[in-house]
């Protein structure tokens, strides 16, 4: 087999066979005798011309098979593995966790960092004062065969064929593909060793995805992976024009969390925890569908069984409770500005991406991998996209730790991704559509 | 400017500029500032979203300068490059130099060699005793100013971005891409300083293009590159079902040019002669129409004009031309075998591809670069497509050197090049159109 005849085979529209996909990946991942240059010339071919579903399934096959792929099998029960495609305030994982885990589903999860505008989860919990995201493969089984919840970083052994491929993709504009889009998450995915995967595909300015068709594709792209590889797969389409929930920033996202799990979140945040959730709890067998996982879920955040589930978890990797039973211990940042509307009118607009780089800017993000992350700075919403405010109401708050000439020019732009309209707008739905 | 924004904008379809196009060429070929993995990526990207003749024109201007550019302003008159696309028994170069030269139109070429089933000016005429095909700059320019024709070796220094970038194509599945192809030949038939080009683009069997239709497109689109850089330049659409011409080989291809010049040549590739000749000594201005051209150049092939001009040619280089006067002289393979009818009938097919592949398994040419030319091997063809034989007629002859076994095998080969016919064939035109 050459590789030259696979990349004219591809470049002629023809469908790739497995062996083909197979001695692609090993030779460029594994055995490095595929330069980057064929690989390259394939991946411009793959993205003008496309793979269908069984293509898109093997190539993923073949990436996850690219390095270690995790046994979960010593964890009782259906594993279910809720991934978001990234967004502004999106502390919903650290929610869900422990919510589904108190109905009964085990929650053993890989999670990644922030970066850009997005936050990421371990961030959030490396926020609470002694959390540990470090578990070796034992501990983490055991902790979810012990209080059914467990949540670690991605060791660095998974998927290096993804690891390899994105650097070059990232170089030769290949980025915009999506069969390689689909197949980089997903064999992350299936190689952390979850029973079934609910995908939370965000679309709008603060998401990957810009439109809901775009969104639509990648979530009928993995979902279809998901089917060919025998993984029940759902996804979830859902709003990220503006940002999830009212708080962006590590520390303030923990207490919106905390707060969520007390039956006392944002409505926004509330309603997607609530959906992805009854998905998750029907396709960890614990519910027979998704009316009834709905109540559950209800029940737990109100009888205190989520929050009881949260302590646990957090305490058994290291984490100070204390902090979660009363808020006011977390640090503060040494400024704390409100900002408030200029004009009457409805919010008609909020944007996610503008909010998540001015949070980054304050400090609680990282505009490159190496950046430090102030786990005090961020953004609290006191409205949203569709409320009504009058000139002078509160509209948000910063808190950071920065000097004041940059605090200025942050402030700034935030002032930029309010819009106000003079008619109603109204409220949109988070969840649009279901793509299983 | 970076590399991977212009990879983008032909991923998306969109036309490059000349400081995009310029930018890549120096970075990849003079520079090394541009890995192979992007100019890999962006040779597939133009190879299935295509570019038009402004871009080609640019990239062949950009490929050009990469290297070298001969001057051949000292050289008087207009200087008209012919240049084929490569065939089986084309001697066309042999004929035409001396040929245009004798009516006074200047000849200044710079020739290649041989590669699989194709033969090469360079080859034919190293196989005339005491002929080089080393020239400097200077004694090719004075050749050309006294006696009016010179042709040699290209040097190394030509078009190099050409050199890198075929490479590259050649193993990441490029190649066949209308404008790389158009603007490779362009590049190297600009930098040699002439002032107009004739092409001959071959389609059929033997040629790269295998039907008139990929012959249109290719010369469209390097009659376009011509017109775009000022540089007039026309092509025809010959033939290569069949060889040209009777002989394949390099001895036997110099003896059919010699009877060529002498008046005595085969009709097809007197009519290709006539054909490309004509519109050379129109584009030289030494004519001011193609039947005037015609007229002279008849005159100089009935009036030993052309052979004398042959000789010459042949003598400034340091050949033997005793060997031009008396075709004898020239050796003979060690084996010279008839093959004949094995039935009655019309030859309908006498393929290129297979009797070039002949001609060169018997010695006649390079499976490899590095291979070592036997200059009295090929075929001598005694009937072409459309003439009668009856069952015991002489088809062809094979001149060859190797083992009994070997030739044995090639001539089963030969005989499937052959086909016949029960109905009357008609014979065909050997140039179907003039592109400009």
């Amino acid at each position: 087999m050459r590789m030259v005849d696979i990349i004219i085979k591809k470049r002629m529209k023809q469908e790739l066979s497995e062996e083909e996909i197979k001695f692609f990946v090993k030779g460029y991942a594994n055995d490095n005798t595929i330069p980057d240059y064929q690989a390259s010339a394939l991946t411009m071919a793959i993205l003008l011309n496309g793979m269908n579903a069984k293509e898109t399934s093997l190539l993923t096959d073949a990436m996850k098979n690219s390095g270690e792929v995790i046994d979960l099998s010593m964890i009782r029960g259906i594993k279910v593995d809720k991934h978001s495609t990234g967004g502004v305030g999106d502390k919903t994982s650290l929610v869900l966790g422990p919510l589904v885990a108190s109905c009964g589903a085990p929650v053993a999860k890989m999670s990644g960092r922030g970066l850009g505008h997005t936050g990421g989860t371990l961030d959030k919990m490396e926020s609470i004062p002694g959390m540990s995201i470090n578990l070796t493969e034992k501990q983490f089984i055991d902790q979810v065969n012990n209080i059914g919840i467990a949540i670690m970083g991605q060791t660095s052994e998974l998927v290096p064929a993804d690891k390899k491929l994105y650097s070059l993709r990232d170089v030769t504009g290949t980025v915009e593909s999506l069969p390689l889009i689909a197949s980089s998450i997903m064999s992350k995915k299936l190689a952390t060793g979850s029973d079934a995967i609910c995908l939370d595909v965000k679309y709008g300015s603060g998401a990957f995805c810009k439109t809901i068709d775009d969104a639509r594709d990648l979530a009928r792209a993995m979902v279809d992976i998901g089917t060919h590889l025998n993984k029940n797969t759902k996804a979830v389409l859902s709003n990220m024009e503006q940002p999830l929930g009212n708080a962006i920033g590590n520390i303030l996202e923990v207490k919106e969390a905390v707060n969520t799990l007390n039956g006392k979140g944002p409505q926004d945040l509330v309603e997607l925890c609530m959906d992805i959730g009854s998905l998750m709890l029907v396709q960890a067998k614990v519910c027979n569908n998704e009316e009834n996982a709905k109540v559950l879920l209800k029940e737990n955040l109100d009888n205190g069984k989520a929050f009881e589930k949260l302590l646990e978890f957090i305490e058994a990797q290291g984490g100070d409770i204390s902090y979660l039973k009363d808020l006011s211990k977390f640090d503060v940042a040494s400024k704390v500005v409100d900002i408030y509307a200029s004009q009457d009118g409805y919010i008609s607009k909020m944007d996610a991406l503008t909010l998540g780089n001015a949070a980054m800017k304050l400090g609680a993000g990282r505009e490159k991998k190496e950046d430090i992350i102030d786990y005090t700075a961020g953004i609290v919403l006191a409205c949203k996209v569709g409320d009504y405010v009058k000139k002078g109401d509160k509209l948000l708050t910063i808190h950071t730790n920065v000097d004041d000439q940059h605090l200025e020019n942050v402030k700034d732009e935030i002032l930029c991704a309010i819009e106000y309209s003079n008619v109603h707008i109204a409220k949109k739905k988070l969840i649009e559509e279901v793509v299983e």
